[in-house]
C-alpha cells in the first residue's frame, strides 16, 4: 500500500496549471514503477488537501459569480477522487507502459464509515475552503450551523471540520481481490468521502479523514506486509530542524510511540504519518516506511519503522 | 446495461441543490432497484451534460475570483465521474438496502479512447461551459486555439468542443467479471474521459463523448442481453408534438433507421439515442429499452427496439 500526499501532483510555489499537474505526478509515478520493479504490487491511496480547497474556492466562486449552489464537502472530496484519480491513473499507465510492464491500473470511488459518535464532531479543528471576513464567516455559520476559526495567521475566518477516525472502508474485499490479481487500484482518495450510517442509510457528512490513517488501515485490512507513506522529505526525522537534527533509519513501533510522546515529531505533519504506521504495524502490518517518493526503488530509502 | 441521463440528478426548474439532486438521485435509484427485482444484473453510464456544465462555470469563477487555473475538459469530466458515481453509489446502496438486496455498489473511473483523427476533431459542434461576450471569445480563442460559437438564442458566444465516436472503453474486462460476480457497477461516466494515443501514451483532449454511444459500446462489449436507455419521456415518438404524434412499444433496427432517415427524431435529443440503440442492436444485444425511470420495473415499458 502506497499513500500519496497531495503534493504528489500539486506543489507550493507553482500556479497549479494542468501541465504542472501532468508534471509532477508523472515523476511520482515514474518512482512507483521504480517500487514495482522491486516486485511488489500495489495499492495506492492519496491525499488530496490542496485539491479539495481548491474545488470549494471554486464552489464558493460560482455560487457568488453565477449562483450555483455550493455543495458540501463529501461531494467536493467525490470530485477529488475523480480528478486525482484520473490523473494518476493515466500517467501510471503511460509509465508502465514505457517500462514495458502490462498492468491494468483501476480507480474505485471510495466511501468511508465514520462513526457520528466521534468526539472530533464535537471539536472541529481542520480548517479548509476559503477564508471569509469575520462578518461573512458569522452569516454562513447562523445560516449553515458551520463552525469558522480565525487564522492564527491573521488571513481572516475559515472553516473548520471535524477530522474523525476512520472506521470502515468500502469495497475491501473487491480491492483485496483486484490487487491478488496484479491490478493497481487508486482508491481511499483523500481519506475517503465521509459517510455516517443513520437507520441503516449511508449519508455524506462534512468532515476530512486523515488519508495516511485511512490508507492504513485499508492496508491492514487488505493484508498488505508494507505500507509506503510518501512525504516531502526523505527521512522522519527527531530534533527536525535542530543543529543536532538525526534522520532515523529504523525504529521500533515502541521507539515510535516513545518520540511521539516526547513531540519529537510536528502535529499536522510527521506525527499523523507516524501514528498511521503504529495503526498498521499493530494492525499485522510488517513494515511501514516514511520517505519520499524519489527515494523509491533503492531498496532501502527512508525511515523504516518495524514492529519490533 | 443502463444509461442515465444528466438529468436523473440535475432536473430543469430545480436549484441544483445538494438536497434536491440526493432527491432525484434517490427515485431514479429505486427504478433501478425494480429493474433488479425483475432479475437483471446491471451495469449503469450516465451522462453528465448540467453537471460538467457547472464545473467548467465553477472553474471559470474560480479563476476570475481566486486566480485557481481552469481545467481543461477531461479533467472536468473526471470530477464529474467522481461526484455523480458517489452520488449515484450511495443512494443505490441505500435503496437496494431498503429493498433487503445484498449487492456491492461500485464506480470505476472510465477513459475512452477516442481517434485524434476522428472528423469530429475538425468540426467542433457542442457547445460546453459558460457564455461569453464576443470580445471575451475572440481572447480566448486567441490564447488558447478554442473554438466559439454564437448561441443561437442570442445569449452570446461558447466554446463548441468535438463530440468524437467513442473506440475502446478501458476495463472492459474488469467490468465483465464484477457484473458476472454480481455487482452493480457504475462506469463510462458522462460518456468516459476523453483520451487519445500519441506515441503509445494516453493523453486526456477537449472534447465530450455520447454517453449512450459510450453505455451502447460497452453493452455491447461486456455481451450484455439489454440496453435500457433513460430519459425524461416514457416512450419514443414519431411526429412528435403534432396532432398525430403516435407513441412506439416495440420496432425493429430497419424501421428506426427508417425514421432516423426520415428525421422523426430530433438531433441533440432523441437521433443520438436511437442510434446507440442501432449500433448496440448490430453488435451482439438483444433489445434495447428506450423510455423513462418511473416506468422501470413494469415489465414492458417504453419502446423496445429489436434487431428484426
Amino acid at each position: 500500500m502506497v499513500a500519496l500526499g497531495g503534493n504528489a501532483l500539486l506543489r507550493s510555489g507553482q500556479k497549479g496549471l494542468f501541465t504542472e499537474q501532468v508534471q509532477n505526478v508523472t515523476e511520482t509515478c515514474r518512482a512507483l514503477v521504480a517500487l514495482m520493479k522491486e516486485g511488489y504490487t500495489i495499492c495506492i491511496g492519496h491525499g488530496n488537501g490542496p485539491q479539495v480547497g481548491n474545488v470549494m474556492l471554486q464552489h464558493e466562486a460560482g455560487n457568488k459569480t453565477f449562483g450555483l449552489p455550493a455543495m458540501p464537502m463529501d461531494f467536493c472530496v467525490a470530485e477529488t477522487q475523480g480528478s486525482i484519480g484520473y490523473l494518476i491513473e493515466m500517467c501510471l499507465y503511460n509509465e508502465l507502459h514505457k517500462a514495458g510492464i502490462d498492468k491494468s491500473v483501476i480507480t474505485l470511488l471510495t466511501q468511508v464509515k465514520v462513526d457520528k459518535n466521534d468526539p472530533a464532531f464535537q471539536r472541529p479543528t481542520k480548517p479548509v475552503g476559503p477564508y471569509y471576513s469575520k462578518e461573512e464567516a458569522d452569516r454562513y455559520a447562523q445560516a449553515t450551523g458551520a463552525v469558522f476559526k480565525e487564522d492564527p495567521k491573521g488571513n481572516g475566518w475559515r472553516k473548520v471540520v471535524p477530522s474523525p477516525v476512520p472506521m470502515e472502508i468500502d469495497h475491501v474485499e473487491i480491492v483485496k481481490e483486484a490487487v491478488e490479481k496484479g491490478h493497481v487500484v487508486i482508491t481511499v482518495g483523500g481519506g475517503g468521502i465521509p459517510v455516517v450510517e443513520e437507520n441503516g442509510n449511508y449519508k455524506g457528512i462534512e468532515a476530512v479523514i486523515d488519508k495516511d490513517l485511512a490508507s492504513a488501515l485499508l492496508a491492514a485490512r487488505i493484508g498488505a506486509d508494507s505500507l509506503f507513506i510518501l512525504t516531502d522529505v526523505p527521512n522522519v526525522c527527531i530534533r527536525f530542524r535542530q543543529p543536532d537534527e538525526k534522520r532515523l533509519e529504523r525504529i521500533t513501533v515502541a521507539e515510535a510511540k516513545k518520540y511521539l510522546a516526547e513531540g519529537e515529531f510536528a502535529e499536522g505533519s510527521m506525527a499523523p504519518k507516524v501514528r498511521a504506521a503504529i495503526f498498521f504495524l499493530e494492525n499485522g502490518g510488517k513494515e511501514c516506511i516514511i520517505t519520499e517518493a524519489n527515494s523509491l526503488g533503492s531498496g532501502n530509502a527512508g525511515t523504516r519503522i518495524v514492529a519490533e
